[in-house]
């Protein structure tokens, strides 16, 4: 464990509750609760049990009558010392808590600072630190089990298996950097061609989840598109209406910031006003539609609404998801091959199949509840894997065209520090050991 | 502890935070817990121990990783079987869990209910139960000592003390009525007349305390008048820009009702602007005018501010805190007389005089940190304690005029329940037995 201060914060939501938390982490953590609570022994409290006791203020007088447990290091969050007191909910009476924690020599903790000493301890790698939010933030079950997935180091295991197969690439072609007679063997070439095949792929795997990802933590954003006749509000309100419409509050402190959000199997969507939009040929409000349209190209999906009791006019939008509405009034006879969802909004039939389509082409086909783990990554991740991507191309390219082994290991530790820096793991020092052990050249 | 069903409720502010708490009560809840979670079992927890497990939704897959604390009756705040789970603080997750508590057997908890639960098993009696919420909602340093000497019980013991002696006088009185051919000896009547006059005095000197706790409660409303040249926006200024400022939001789930509230010597204040008030003489707009006399009016004190460098002129408000500003121009020979604070805003002198000033008018000389406990009852209470009051006064008079035992003992035993009432005892089972014991007529 490294020799920290000790930090407190409130951990749970700010305002008004029935019970608050406030968390305690750092070398000394036990000293700062023993000057700051009327019973505690810093040296006599049992781990993880839950006692009673008093914040104290500086006169001695009781500010909160609490419950308290401490967690020795390393079995707790941070892997430091840890105290954590529950006291009454109330705005004023936690601030004065907090407070008097800071008199008694903590420090208020920065934002993700628990979090990131549990990282610095190892206790977590980055990509669980990161889950730990992405679970909070979640709005959808979706989002959360991706969240709970990544934070059981899913991610974390994908990424340290890369890593260790590209130490091995290092470990390989540095190995023949101190013997310039040695020419890689052809067994060995294919080898490490084989390597390349096998990263690269991985890398193309988990880059594809990144819109999944994308999508998952900032929700969707779904237009639906349609001339007036074709019930483009009927349907909004028909979504919108359906119970498992959702309300989330922005993170931070800002209290406005309230916004509906739908839940398509699992993907929070926003659905985006288009109005304004109207068939070519009919009167145009050029304003609008130029507005329109613009809301449409920021939209991760267009669903492009129609008649099908009409004949088939002018599509509206490129690549949208097209859906014949009113198939309640029959069909027109022109419709018959085109592929398309078809829905009355007026006798609720197809919204189900509406919402699994567009949830369905959110996830590019791969909603992620069969079987195997739910892997989403996020644009931190996104860029690093594109790097090591890459890296290992230029690398693979510079073996192939001949080039010397210490001209190769540069992009290979590129790409080996870039997945690393994933997981958040960036030294060296592993690479070193893997040659000399792995190896064993020492001749 | 009484048989009630298993109660669930997010116990933490509502919102995004670190940790969420869920609280579970009743009897059986530790088959609910069981039903949930991954690892508990119902007969195998060590009560007060927090450990890890896994709340699983009905096809067992995770809904977040916890924290579970049990508390077995009695030893618990409800006095019944209690668990406690601690997750992940998002609004999504938590809300999960919770669904996952009803799923599970649990229904929701009303507001108070568990609050209501401890009061029904004994754990706290009214007047504490009255002072949890007290303490949540405090605003002041003073508000929540007031509320924490309430909970620690110190309200319900001086009723408890007064309850006991209206059972005595009641059993004393009531003693005479299955013996009419005795009456009451000149000793036993002045005992009880000299108990009347004691239950007075601590009526009285609760009653006293009602004004404080309402302030201290709702805040105090304080209107600064005085012409403009007064310097009154100045003092405003100065006041609300003293870092003592609070701000606090309302009860329950409204989050738009955001006020300031500055704190002036544990009482939270709220200053009413009275713009429109001006001295008689001078130019009048009716209808702001009478805005402003209402505000005054509506006010818990006014305070006159005047410009000492002027001659006095007619009073603005009868019964208004005096205060001479702009000392530093000197006074003008006329105010020498006058009993009032003199301050200087330029200056920044006088300020803090003045914040005490008002705080010791707003609780009636008794500001309350000195020695002993700081009582502050509420609305309820001093209704409880007006009926008592008049009752024992009936009984009194009753008493002095000869009338019989059995009439006596009515209002006697009404301000016994009224009295019973602050604390919620209300049954009669102990005169019962005071009569039968500490009397022991058994002739």
């Amino acid at each position: 464990m490294s020799n920290q201060d000790v930090i407190a914060a409130v951990a749970s939501p700010p305002g008004m509750g029935a019970v608050s938390l406030i968390r305690l982490s750092g070398t000394g953590v036990f000293e700062v609760a023993e000057k700051m609570l009327k019973r505690f022994r810093k040296d006599g409290m049992r781990p993880r049990y839950t006692f009673r006791d008093d914040v104290l203020d500086a006169e001695g007088r009781s500010i909160d009558d609490v419950l308290v447990v401490v967690y020795q290091n390393p079995g707790s969050y941070t892997g430091e010392d840890v105290v954590e007191i529950s006291g009454h909910g109330g705005i004023h009476v936690t601030r004065r808590v907090l407070e008097r924690c800071l008199e008694c020599g903590a420090r208020p903790a920065e934002a993700g600072e628990f979090s990131l000493r549990a990282f610095l301890n190892s206790k977590l790698d980055l990509t669980q630190a990161e889950a730990v939010m992405d679970l909070i933030t979640a709005q959808t079950d979706l989002a959360a089990k991706a969240a709970r997935e990544q934070l059981s180091g899913n991610l974390g295991q994908a990424v340290a298996s890369m890593r260790e197969e590209i130490i091995n690439l290092v470990a390989h072609v540095e190995a023949y950097i101190d013997f310039p007679e040695e020419d890689i063997s052809p067994d060995t070439g294919a080898a490490l061609e084989a390597s390349f095949v096998h990263l690269r792929d991985v890398i193309t795997g988990l880059l594809g989840t990144a819109r999944r990802g994308r999508l998952l933590r900032e929700g969707a954003r779904v237009a639906i598109v349609g001339a007036p006749n074709a019930g483009k509000s009927s349907l909004l309100n028909a979504l919108l209406g359906f119970d498992r419409a959702i309300v989330s509050a922005e993170a931070g402190t800002t209290r406005d910031t309230v916004e509906e959000v739908l839940d398509f199997e699992g993907y929070p969507v926003r659905l985006i006003d288009t109005a304004g939009l109207r068939e070519e040929g009919s009167t145009i409000e050029k304003e609008g539609m130029a507005r329109a349209r613009q809301r449409m190209e920021e939209a991760d999906l267009v669903v492009e609404l129609v008649d099908a009791s009409q004949a088939p006019g002018a599509r509206l939008a490129e690549g949208a998801l097209l859906v014949l509405n009113k198939t309640d009034l029959g069909e027109d006879g022109a419709w018959k091959d085109h592929e398309a969802l078809r829905i009355s909004v007026l006798e609720e039939r197809g919204l189900d199949e509406l919402r699994r389509e567009v949830a369905k082409r959110l996830g590019g086909g791969a909603v992620g509840n069969s079987g195997g783990a739910l892997i989403a990554i996020n644009a931190r991740h996104q860029d690093c894997l594109r790097r090591a991507e890459e890296s290992l191309e230029e690398a693979r390219q510079m073996l192939v065209s001949g080039e010397e082994p210490e001209f190769v290991s540069l992009p290979l530790r590129e790409a080996l520090h870039a997945v690393g820096e994933i997981a958040g793991r960036i030294d060296t020092d592993e690479i070193l050991g893997s040659i000399f052990s792995q190896f064993c050249i020492g001749k």
